[in-house]
Formats: C-alpha cells, sequence, structure tokens
C-alpha cells in the first residue's frame, strides 16, 4: 500500500522536525561559541574552514538555475548567487564573511588559498555540490532549506559573538545581512517543494534531501571540532591542516 | 626556472616519504587498534563505517579501467576487481570484509545496508571516487599507491587483532589475502607512474594524488574516533549515525 500525500502543513511540519533533531544549532563547537568557551584560535580554524562552504555557495546555486527550464523560477533563484558574490559597490556574503575572518585576524590571502582547509570539510562541502549536481532538481531546492532554522541560530549568534569576543564586532555584517535574506530564500524554496512533490515518495526524497544537508553541516563542525577543540589533532600534514 | 625531473629513485624516495608523514597507520585509532585499547563496539564500528571504503574499490577501480584506452593496462587493472568482487568459489575482499563484520558481532545485511555509515566516512570515500573520476589518469593510478604502506601495517594489524581481540580470528582472512595482493598492486602502480610521469610537473600531480589518498583514509579514522572513541558524538540521527 502506497503511504498517502502529506498535507502542505504535515510537510512542514516534518521538515521543522528534521530541523529540530539535525539540524547544527545543537553541535557542541556551536555550544561552545555562544557559551563563550572559544579561544581565538578556535574561532579562526571555523571562519577559515567555513569559507569554504561559503565559497562553494554560488556554485552549488549556478548548478540548481542550470537545472531549471523555468525562467521564473531561475529569475528567483539568481538572488542567492547575487546576494553571495555581490558587486563591488555591495559587497556579497562572501566578501563579508572574508571580513569576518579578518575581524579574528586572519589574513585574507590565507583563507582565500584554501590551503589550510580541513580535508573533512572539503569533502562535506563538496558532497554538497555533489547532491544538488547528481540529485533531482526537487533534491537540490530541498537542501537549501535549513535557511528555515538558520534565522534563529543567527540572532543566538550575533548576541552571543558580541558578548563573548567583542573583537569580532567589525565583522558581524555577513550575520546582519542573512537575517533577513535567509528567511525569504527558506519560504521560496519551502513553497517550491511543497508544490512540486506531487508523490509521497517526492515528499519522501524532500525530508531526506533536507536530512543529507543537515549531515553536511554537523559534519564540517566535528571535523574543526576534532582538529581544534577535542582531541586537537589536526591531519599530519601540517602545511595542509594547521593553522 | 623550471624544476628539474627527479629520476626514478628520487621519486619513489618521496612518496615514500609522503606515506612516513601521512599514511593512516599514525592515526590515533590505530594505535589504540594495535595497543589493545579498543572495544568490542569500537571494532565494530571501524568494519562497518570501512565496510563502505571496501565497497567503493571496485567502483572506483572500474572507473579507472574506463579510463585507459591500453588494453595491456586495462588487462593488469582488471586484477584489481576480480581481488575484490571475487566470485562464488573464491570469496573476493568485499566478502571477506563482511566476514571481518561478522567476527565483530555485526549482522551481514546491516552492513551491506550502509544505513549506519557515519556521514564524513562516506564523503571522504566518495572525494575518493571523485578523484579517480575527474583527476588525470596518472593521478587515479597514483592514489592507490598508498598500497605501498599497507603491507607492514596489515602485518602488524594481524598480529595485534590476534593477540588482543582472540574473538576475531575467524574474520581474518582479508588481511591475509592482502599480504601478497597488496605489493603487487602497489609495485605496478609505482612502475606505471614513474613511466608516465614525463615532466616535473607531472611528478607532483602524482605526489599530490597521493597525499589526497592519505587524507581521504585518515579523515575516516578521525570521524569513527569522534563519534565512537573521543569525544563519541556520533551525529544526531541516531537511526543512521550510531551502531
Amino acid at each position: 500500500m502506497t503511504a498517502e500525500l502529506l498535507t502542505p502543513a504535515e510537510l512542514k511540519q516534518t521538515l521543522l522536525a528534521v530541523g529540530h533533531e539535525q539540524y547544527h544549532h545543537k553541535h557542541p563547537f556551536h555550544l561552545r561559541m555562544h557559551d563563550g568557551q572559544l579561544t581565538r584560535e578556535q574561532l579562526q580554524a571555523w571562519a577559515l574552514n567555513r569559507y569554504y562552504y561559503q565559497s562553494r555557495i554560488p556554485i552549488k546555486d549556478a548548478i540548481i538555475l542550470s537545472r531549471s527550464t523555468d525562467a521564473a523560477f531561475r529569475r528567483a533563484w539568481l538572488k542567492r548567487i547575487l546576494d553571495h558574490d555581490g558587486s563591488p559597490e555591495h559587497p556579497g556574503g562572501i566578501e563579508k564573511w572574508l571580513r569576518l575572518a579578518e575581524a579574528t585576524g586572519l589574513d585574507r590571502s590565507d583563507v582565500i588559498s584554501e590551503r589550510k582547509v580541513l580535508p573533512a570539510v572539503r569533502y562535506a562541502v563538496d558532497a554538497y555540490v555533489g547532491l544538488v549536481s547528481r540529485g533531482t532538481l526537487l533534491e537540490a531546492v530541498a537542501s537549501s532549506l535549513t535557511e528555515l532554522f538558520s534565522r534563529d541560530l543567527i540572532s543566538l549568534r550575533i548576541h552571543a559573538l558580541r558578548q563573548h569576543y567583542p573583537w569580532i564586532d567589525s565583522g558581524l555584517s555577513y550575520f546582519t545581512s542573512r537575517l533577513s535574506q535567509a528567511p525569504e530564500d527558506a519560504s521560496f524554496a519551502l513553497d517550491y517543494v511543497t508544490r512540486n512533490a506531487f508523490t509521497r515518495e517526492q515528499q519522501e526524497s524532500v525530508i531526506m534531501a533536507l536530512r543529507h544537508k543537515c549531515d553536511i553541516l554537523w559534519a564540517q563542525l566535528d571535523a574543526i571540532y576534532f582538529a581544534y577543540v577535542t582531541p586537537g589533532w589536526p591531519p599530519p600534514a601540517e602545511s595542509k591542516g594547521c593553522l
């Protein structure tokens, strides 16, 4: 017997439950960050590694855009690339992330070089690019739905960073911009998956894509925690693994 | 000025130095294994997760085979697929690995399902398949050169497993087979990269491919250590992350 189609409200409820269970807001690295327990070096490691994720966002969005034959969809999705890549007059998310990295004391060119990115962070991010390349368009869009949960996390983070790491204050524009961008993006993507998952099987693929994306975010923090918090073991090739 | 071509002996020396620095024989998870400090559950986690790597080996070898127009090369490389996939009469590496997993107390179908593989192990292994798909054929072959180092590690491991975990003894045929297979394979691959890296740039690409492969092996153990040793945090979706 085929399972019944979820109503839009049930689908949304299920997606929110995935976020509650698996989104990286509960990761011990973030809990330490928000409790003021990270050292400057650990925040640097986070900013440097997470830059690799940021740098791949417009690439994955361009792949998604390239996979749709619907001009209206493409126009809507293009906003995400503009938000991240920006322009000389209007710095985008990537430039803002670099300013965050500089506020932690990192050298901009060192971050851009990506030489010190942990291998496991690279694999997780590349898996995200793979997911949007090889999954269905529906799954690719659904994988962006972690943005449903990011406003709450970012609100908390801005507050916590200002309180515990005041020296980082000049680098927070990435997060303040995302406070309005992420909910707009999430709303569009949620509407899209609701309208385009016509079967229960497709709905399940949407839910699973969101689970995979949560894994991808979580695994990045696991790697950073392992290398720079506990046990504190970066990979053996110092030139690549250490800050 | 272009750097000079390394002699075959210099290239080999450099590759051996990469292994000395980066191969996973020094990973704390293996050190604990060989010291008899792992629990049965931790050995199960290792067998289950490493199965995902084993299961992808014939796939990556088929990709490498598919990329060569040289029938002699293809015939030589085919041996690896046979070694891993075996036949009903002659169990191959994958079947032998399943017997190892069973010897630790795992259920065979549970291992085959791949449901409990850690996301970060999946990403690392998929990165290996990606490397042989998208790198040059020279890099793809070079990435197999970790087999230069595996005989020493496997010899040590067989001894240590028998000594510290005698209940695993019935599952060791994977390792005893690899004692002879790995050096044959490594010798062919080393000869291939020596004869086919015509420029210093190509030689450097060979060295870098071996470094990447070492990262891929190391990152798998990091993930297993993180989830099941210290701090012992599997991902939040219990159904997928926990044993």
